[in-house]
């Protein structure tokens, strides 16, 4: 893993900015790296640009090759690596929206007619962004069978996974401002994974017309490394074709799908593995997009990809898609099956860029309703 | 107006908190009233519990009488009161919701099924939540009107208000437990009015299926005072019954409609009067669903109403019910006619307690797109 992350010595020492290489954290703010390193938070390294960056990067580079200031990454504590400041999700896998269409939607068009037009997008809760190794609990709600006359409130018996990619302002804008597709790397810092936990169940009875609200807003997890953007130069592709063109604002940025290999795991079993490059909507797209309009960003806004599926059967992105709605179950190595997550069962997201670049995992257990 | 806010004083002195009375600003943190007033936000205050409100309020109508440490209204610069964590938007009112799904959904019942088992919200963004006097540029996005074949990019023509009343978290709680409605004074700090600017052009293109986004995002004006709670004790009023009755979870909490009247002004000119206490579902309902599966709130939430709109005509929280769509415009006194916001147009909320508290106004002035 390669990424700038936040952590804690044993000890209670104050939380610092760490360079994540191997096993092992270095230790930036030990080495003297600068104020910046100083922090708990990653927030100021982030809001200093690209020069800052490059700075970073090469003495982070120069610390993991001298083998000082070291600390086992066993033995260290992680946390939220940057302020969250606002989430959005998009919905930028042209099959996740359309097995998920098919889903909520049956007997119509699966892909609405905006979709191809622009990379739909919804704001998700930033207060309850977690880092990786949380425990999430099992959220209860409200839903409805469509053959009950009814809701109830109870557990979600639909909870389910999100595989997702992220990634997070440095350099923020000012309102009234559009951030176009060529100033992309220029406010983005990094990238990370995203498990966007859904409660299946809860989101459908809820969700029209205004969006998903507590069907996602319990929980969503995030590695606890962001890997700057300038370490996936070399796994850089051109992203598929769009049909329609998209309109001029809209028109570039394809430059910037990722090479990057995806797996979720579930209790220790690869249960689905895709690829980053095939989204339809590439980030410097969804930036742009989602500034159109003269949205300010801050440092520290994350934005997620929404589920990376694939075409074929087990590169989907979550459950709901890799069991076809619950229909066939997923035969794991021990014998037992799955729908939807079952209490105490563990699901890890790994992600490894072409060049050799690994993201931060995310990882999270279920723990029962309260 | 009575409430709590951010001021600067003429001649760059820090920012601090002040005690709106009438047209002078309290100046707290001169006063000595702690280390809470001396800060550029309200969040120590928020954070601080029932205890700390009491003795802030007990200590600010002190001073209002003694008639010290006053500065006047006009001569001071005011801030985004507190730092906006998440922003909730809900969908509260029964009869803009039938409105809006007339309009935005024809031919289909206008309540969708959820509509009266909960409270329906989705969370907007935080980041441009901007103070009352900031002008608003006009945003730019897609939309596609029916009769088009293809979305066009440019200025929004048909720009909106939405009066609302929202509420500011003070007290935080914990992740994976509910805020049950009982709790709700003590965890929210005061109330305040919102104008959630709506580009309904943009809106009603993007908005399937994951709800409202750029339409909503490039700006939302609250008023520079918070006021608290407490303050509106006297004004507090049984909310209209409510059927089917709610799930046990949301049961309570009616008695915290308020009684409070609203106005929205459209260049110097009252175009709707309506008033808060006929909202379906109430705040500490609004809370308690919001919290419902676990979610966390944190000093800072804030979280608005939804448009609030009578059953009378002129009683309607924003142009696109004040003028049916656009087919029967406003008639101004200059002789002019509106169906959407123009260019140079102000739009003021006012609101006041049957008590006679007044809430801190919502001023915002439309500037042409860039």
């Amino acid at each position: 893993v390669s990424g700038f992350g936040i952590f804690t010595r044993p000890g209670g020492a104050a939380a610092s900015v760490g360079w994540c290489a191997g096993d092992h954290v270095v230790d930036l703010a030990a080495a003297g790296l600068g104020t910046w390193a100083e922090q708990a938070s990653l927030d100021t390294l982030m809001a200093g640009g690209n020069a800052l960056w490059d700075e970073a990067i090469a003495g982070a580079h120069a610390l993991e090759a001298g083998g000082d200031h070291r600390v086992p990454l066993d033995e260290v504590q992680l946390a939220v690596p940057f302020t969250v400041a606002d989430y959005v999700d998009f919905y930028s896998s042209v099959e996740h929206a359309t097995n998920l269409g098919r889903l909520f939607r049956p007997g119509s068009e699966p892909l609405l007619p905006n979709w191809r037009w622009l990379p739909v997008g919804y704001h998700g809760r930033a207060g309850t962004v977690v880092v990786s190794g949380t425990d999430v609990v099992r959220p209860s709600g409200q839903s409805k069978p469509p053959d009950a006359d009814v809701p109830t409130f109870g557990p979600s018996r639909r909870l389910d996974v999100e595989l997702e990619l992220g990634f997070v302002v440095g350099v923020p804008s000012r309102l009234g401002e559009p951030v176009p597709v060529a100033s992309f790397a220029d406010h983005v810092f990094g990238v990370l994974l995203v498990n966007d936990w859904s409660a299946r169940d809860l989101q459908a009875w809820e969700y029209q017309p205004l969006g998903p609200f507590l069907g996602k807003s319990f929980a969503t997890s995030i590695s606890a490394w962001v890997t700057p953007l300038a370490l996936l130069e070399e796994a850089r592709v051109a992203a598929p074709p769009q049909d329609p063109m998209p309109l001029s604002y809209l028109a570039d940025g394809r430059d910037w799908a990722l090479d990057l290999e995806l797996e979720v795991e579930l209790n220790g079993v690869a249960v689905s593995r895709t690829n980053a490059r095939q989204l339809y909507w590439t980030m410097p797209q969804q930036l742009a997009h989602a500034t159109s309009n003269g949205a300010s960003i801050r440092t520290g806004d994350l934005m997620a990809s929404g589920t990376i599926s694939g075409r074929e059967r087990g590169s989907e992105g979550s459950l709901i898609e890799l069991t076809r709605n619950g229909a066939e179950p997923l035969r794991l190595p021990d014998g037992s099956a799955r729908t939807f997550l079952e209490d105490a069962d563990e699901v890890v997201l790994r992600g490894r860029a072409s060049n050799d670049v690994e993201l931060g995992e995310v990882r999270g257990k279920i723990l029962p309703a309260r």
